[in-house]
């Protein structure tokens, strides 16, 4: 059924013929198809809540590049949203929620949604794009992780201190653990419910667990993303589906990633992948690292780099080439096609 | 003649009495007392390019609070200014340069500038403070890393991408190496002009480094880390001048960090300060590292992050209590005084 499950084997540390490649946000405003399509949906948010709009999309780069994976279009904050903190997008300033969550009786009151009644129209979008993939390639499901969905849910958008959640976390500590309880449970019931759609591995981005010190790491996003792990359905139509978790600036605490029950742990691009492979051993297969930066390089550059990065990771299976964070609105395509073919060519057995 | 060399000491590891500690950003937007100075200065600039009032804010902190050290009031950028690049600061937006450097001739004309004949105000401002701190404590000198105000001289101004210094690395890193080679020799100048004048403490600055690749930080920063440890004076008015170098985000690097030739290194929150103090040994002592989030949560929480913190580092000496970044200026200073004297209670030996 799947033409291509490079990717599945690879986050399995099965042996692969190649090392797969795919790009976190690849579906995105470096893509003028992509400006375009958005330019007809109206907004970001009309995007993401019309299934065939999103099908478009997510289709959109494999289109133009050999890529091993589709992703999911969607955004990180549908939980929040469906949760009632009312999502939106002010001009040019990233997500926000019109109800951030302040108040105790608000804390109080947060109840998981139910994936069906009201994430519908994501689940609509994973059964739509995994149909019309016919098995080309594997989709991957998302979610952000309970400690990146409270920083937005208290902050109430992005921000350069999260002195609003760190606050409450070194203030009423059990506030904020009663937020992440309840998130939780949403992300496994939203993650199950995409892979009941038809998601063949699915990844938790957990952009922010890296701005905490080391200690609240454990406690306030780990802990979390280790139930997530033990909650996860972990066979769906007759495959085993693989997890990936993702913290971004999390290099320093990697053994403790990989205990938590991950097949796979995304990295920044500020680790060495020697270091890490050498830190996690056999545990889990690492996807990553390289600088979204060097595609705004010379195309010598990224293949340079490409090389690099693969050769450090070695020989044996468990690598997935990626981006060590999205890729830029600002790329040049013609780099990532370079980037594509490079990890695809150097990364095959010269016979 | 210095009534308090607590702090030298400690960045020398020898024996003392009690852990040392001060504020990055210390003299702040979080004090009332530096809000009126500055709204008199006019600008943040005139305050810096002021001796008189660099002075006066310089002190405020110590009249509040018992610090083991006085910083230099000054901004990071005022070598590029000095450069040529025309220093201004847009409101609520930071520094901004008029003149990046964007061709090729812009950085072959590049040279590193006399610090008496262009940067004097800072000069006069250390003597000033020197004289007016009549020793009561030890006095920082400090410059931004080469790295560091490459970024700036480049990008214009901050960045969330860092794309055209980026850019430049990826695509022609002579250019890039030019720069740092300049400004390295800039910064070099700078602070040991800074010592002459009185400075008894140097501090680096690598606020940007933590955003490269493992690879590219050894090449791009780390390296002119290193030239410029093996340039400064390391003995003035009869005393070592220990020196400090700190990368945010700089964690995973730490080993290779202390063989840099700094007496110190700067940790930022998200290490754990006891493994990184067996990661270094005994080859440099560590300032930090409490997450200045901290200071938003309660008096009992601030007291059991300090807590917490020197128990990891530990007995012993080689610790200066700083925070993991600069104080926000949504701090109230009450947490403050709760630090620093949590700080001076707990490390003091019970007998």
């Amino acid at each position: 059924m799947l033409k291509n499950d490079v990717f599945l084997k690879a986050l399995l540390r099965q042996p692969t013929p190649y090392t797969p490649v795919w790009i976190m946000r690849q579906a995105g405003r470096y893509l003028p198809e992509y400006n375009t399509t958005r330019a007809r949906a109206g907004s970001f948010l009309d995007l993401c809540k019309n299934p065939d709009l999103a099908t478009e999309v997510t289709l959109q780069p494999l289109a133009r590049f050999p890529l091993d994976a589709a992703i999911l279009f969607s955004d990180i904050l549908t939980i929040p949203d469906a949760m009632g903190l009312g999502l939106y997008f002010a001009e040019g300033e990233g997500p926000k929620l019109e109800r951030p969550l302040r108040n105790e009786w608000e804390v109080r009151n947060l109840t998981a949604p139910d994936p069906t009644e009201h994430l519908g129209y994501v689940l609509d979008a994973v059964a739509q794009i995994k149909r019309s993939l016919a098995g080309a390639v594997p989709l991957i499901g998302f979610s952000g992780s309970p400690f990146t969905l409270a920083c937005y849910m208290v902050e109430g958008g992005g921000s350069d201190d999260f002195r609003h959640i760190k606050g409450m976390l070194y203030r009423r500590p059990d506030l904020l653990h009663r937020i992440l309880d309840v998130t939780t449970t949403a992300v496994i019931q939203y993650l199950n419910a995409q892979i009941e759609a038809g998601a063949q591995a699915v990844m938790v981005f957990d952009t922010w667990g890296g701005t905490l010190s080391a200690a609240a790491y454990q406690e306030f996003s780990l802990a979390y993303l280790a139930r997530i792990a033990a909650g996860l359905t972990r066979h769906a139509a007759g495959r085993r589906v693989p997890s990936i978790v993702f913290t971004k600036g999390g290099g320093l605490w990697l053994e403790a990633i990989a205990s938590a029950g991950y097949d796979a742990i995304g990295l920044d691009w500020t680790i060495d992948i020697a270091q890490a492979r050498t830190r996690v051993g056999a545990q889990v297969a690492l996807q990553g690292n390289m600088d979204p930066a060097v595609l705004f390089g010379s195309p010598e550059a990224v293949e340079q780099e490409v090389g690099r990065i693969l050769a450090a990771y070695g020989p044996g299976s468990g690598h997935v080439f990626n981006l060590g964070h999205g890729i830029s609105r600002f790329t040049d395509p013609e780099n990532v096609a370079v980037m594509v073919q490079a990890v695809h060519q150097f990364s095959r057995p010269t016979t």
